[in-house]
């Protein structure tokens, strides 16, 4: 399994906030590995106190679900319960976070780490994550699970 | 008590893991002794990092609820809050995870542990378990709890 | 960042059994990948209810803390009270336990995962951990740390 | 209260990345602002998993407890089992971390945020850390406590 560096957490970071400042709001950004260990984080100056550490869980989130927060949103809003118990797990390390500004980072079709933007709105969190990560060359799309209410993978992921 | 061997865990975990093949997917197994507590899980290559706790959460609800999650489920959908505080209590190790490919391990009328199914849909972690336990020659029914919401076992059980 | 696989861990851990029994003892046996993650774990009948847990944590320190826990035991004895907090970082999953029978999986120069044993004395488990990785061809040499005290690779690592 | 700032916290990080290099060493490096909050981490490449955790608690610890930890390591020597409960207080939000590569970011007087280094040894993290926060104007000295054991400022402060 390949991880993302700090070279390409850096870049990642700086075109979010980049982006984010375009649109006069001041995020935290976080990067996480494939296990969800922190690679990089950087809060905006005026973000609040606590947004690194949602960043942080939403790209932990991202990282080891192997899905993006707004795919997983759906499966949570089915099983709630299921889903606030995930994060109570003896392997969880941080609380899983299922919503925007949660992105899988994928390259080559293979999972290389996780990014979390929070600061903004639901829907601004998700636009800057999409946006730096396609404009960076990393790839959107993932298998849809079988069902809403179960994280399996279709076909061969 | 008798509780399950590591012999049947593994004999168990097999099955799963093959008839998962079967259908193409990756799956998490875990199964535990009556008390809960791990004999054996494994993790196929390619199935998401969380998923051998989930798997073992599952075995584990169904083990110490001595009941199959389908039959909690329903339990879960009626009284929800309480449910979710179900997995602070003191003696509970771990979440109470109520929903399919959780089912209780049973022979010769006794519970000897619980088997956890991660990785599918929900409907198919529900068949692969309900089928490998079927093959291998153990019971599958389950006494009904008299009312929802309440855990009074009716009948001998 | 490669990872062990399941064919893999579960060579290992028959060795580690078979190995346990010529002793006459019923041992727990643990491996998860590099990120600290459950791959398999297996408690021979006999072994107490823990183990399985105790195991895991053992592997997961040898894998997080890329270093055997009989070399982190040294650092643990020097610096008591700062161990003991490393458990509770935000990032930490698992206790740290740092110990024998905890050995880090490495091959071709590579952090590939951990191994953790439990339910033989300390030296029994150690013995087990290191003769299962060198018959199956893992390396078990690690660059010491400058001084004890400190984590930090000396040289290339 | 003054905090350092985004742009101040890049710049303490790169000089800190840059030093470390210089001797081979891969760190990871966290800045937070004077309440503990993150504003920055970077782990760079080759870093263990948790450092970047164990640099964020230091730093915190610098910060809230308003001395760095070479100081507040003789304090823990003196009262281990006080300083282990510190970390369980309802405010405490992280480990208190009293050790080397823990330093208080004060500059015209004011306590502003703090430092902290991990991946080094004891003193590689120590010296890192102190050099580059000289050679960026910040203020190293620190007013002592009345008495070992007790946290009660002498002076001014």
């Amino acid at each position: 399994m390949s991880n993302v560096t700090l070279g390409a957490a850096e870049e990642i970071i700086e075109a979010a906030h980049r982006r984010a400042r375009e649109i006069g709001k001041a995020v935290s950004v976080a990067v996480v590995d494939s296990g969800g260990f922190v690679v990089a984080v950087r809060r905006a100056d005026g973000a609040r106190p606590l947004t690194p550490d949602i960043a942080r869980a939403k790209a932990y989130t991202a990282a080891v679900m192997q899905r993006p927060g707004t795919m997983l949103k759906k499966w949570q809003e089915s099983q709630p319960v299921f889903f606030s118990q995930l994060s109570q797990l003896p392997g969880a390390a941080m609380p899983i976070l299922a919503t925007e500004g949660s992105v899988t980072i994928k390259k080559d079709g293979e999972i290389i780490g996780g990014l979390g933007i929070a600061g903004g709105t639901a829907d601004e969190d998700q636009v800057i994550a999409d946006e730096v990560l396609a404009s960076l060359g990393y790839e959107l799309e993932f298998a849809a699970w079988g069902v809403a209410g179960s994280p399996a993978p279709s076909g061969k992921d």
